[in-house]
């Protein structure tokens, strides 16, 4: 049990997407006192950082229509209903890629933006790739690019590398992988 | 320029709250097609990795009614239009833990969610800590604590620390900072 709980006196739902819901929720804060929260909630993701036997990364070029900006990513994706991370993040990768693995282990689970949203993304690791075809969405379109450790930092410092998911995914890897790995 | 670039047939504004806006775009895909793209527009946010001269890091915790759920978390905050990141990431420090820092490093600037939002979270690492007196806003309720890097990690695997903004800070720190503040 939380101390700080907000509790909730009414939501308003505004919106209901493909991908989010948006509500206003009319909350008692600690205090006794009343504010408003903007909620976005989100079904979840799963991010893949797949690394091939040269030890290069898969990554996707993609536009983000948020940002109006191609980024470079790790492949990734929103799990759909009842589907189990592992699955999800399986599937994302040869739906990108074309890229299948032979050894899955999971890294992390984190928020994205517990600010408003309820976004988690479940990461792993994808090792022993084998290239296939890929087959995208309907309203996909993304490049796919194999990257040395030295040009995904290079990227990074670029600014084409810049979304949360895949600098805390490499950096995980540099931290507690790359050792193993060796 | 972007050969992926999706261009807005029409925009639906849906929703214009106090911290994010939502609008669905109609969009012309690169082949043709067309598809829809549910957009969560916010102002921005910083956050801020403050380490003590014992080297211990200051966190907050705070309840995050999206995940109906206690985090512990970096100090952050959105940016106030037309502030500067580093003016908003002072201001936040001292608004929710009361410390003051001597030194001011920029780290790191990343998108959160750019699947379906635009918010970009500017890093800031403070040093030379002196406390205060914090002074939160009207809504706000955070406990702040010391940690030590130890305490960090164990408190991940518990979960309490979950969310990308704060792990991203803390693997930035403990790849790149750690040995210079030996």
């Amino acid at each position: 049990m939380s101390h700080f709980e907000e509790k909730t006196l009414h939501r308003e739902e505004i919106y209901k997407g493909k991908v989010v819901e948006l509500a206003v929720d009319q909350v008692l804060l600690p205090d006794g006192k009343r504010s408003t929260r903007e909620l976005v909630f989100h079904p979840g993701a799963v991010a893949v950082l797949a690394v091939t036997k040269e030890g290069k990364f898969i990554f996707v070029e993609q536009f983000r229509k948020a940002l109006e900006r191609d980024l470079l990513e790790i492949p990734a994706g929103k799990l759909e209903p009842g589907e189990e991370p592992l699955t999800s993040a399986m599937r994302e990768l040869e739906e990108e890629t074309g890229y299948m693995a032979d050894s899955w282990i999971f890294l992390s689970r984190f928020y994205t933006s517990p600010g408003f949203s309820n976004e988690v993304v479940h990461l792993f690791l994808a090792k022993g790739l084998k290239a296939g075809r890929h087959h995208l969405d309907d309203d996909e379109f993304v490049e796919v690019y194999e990257l040395t450790e030295q040009e995904i930092f290079e990227e990074m410092a670029r600014g084409r590398i810049a979304d949360a998911k895949t600098i805390l995914a490499v950096y995980h890897w540099a931290l507690f992988q790359k050792k193993e790995g060796e």
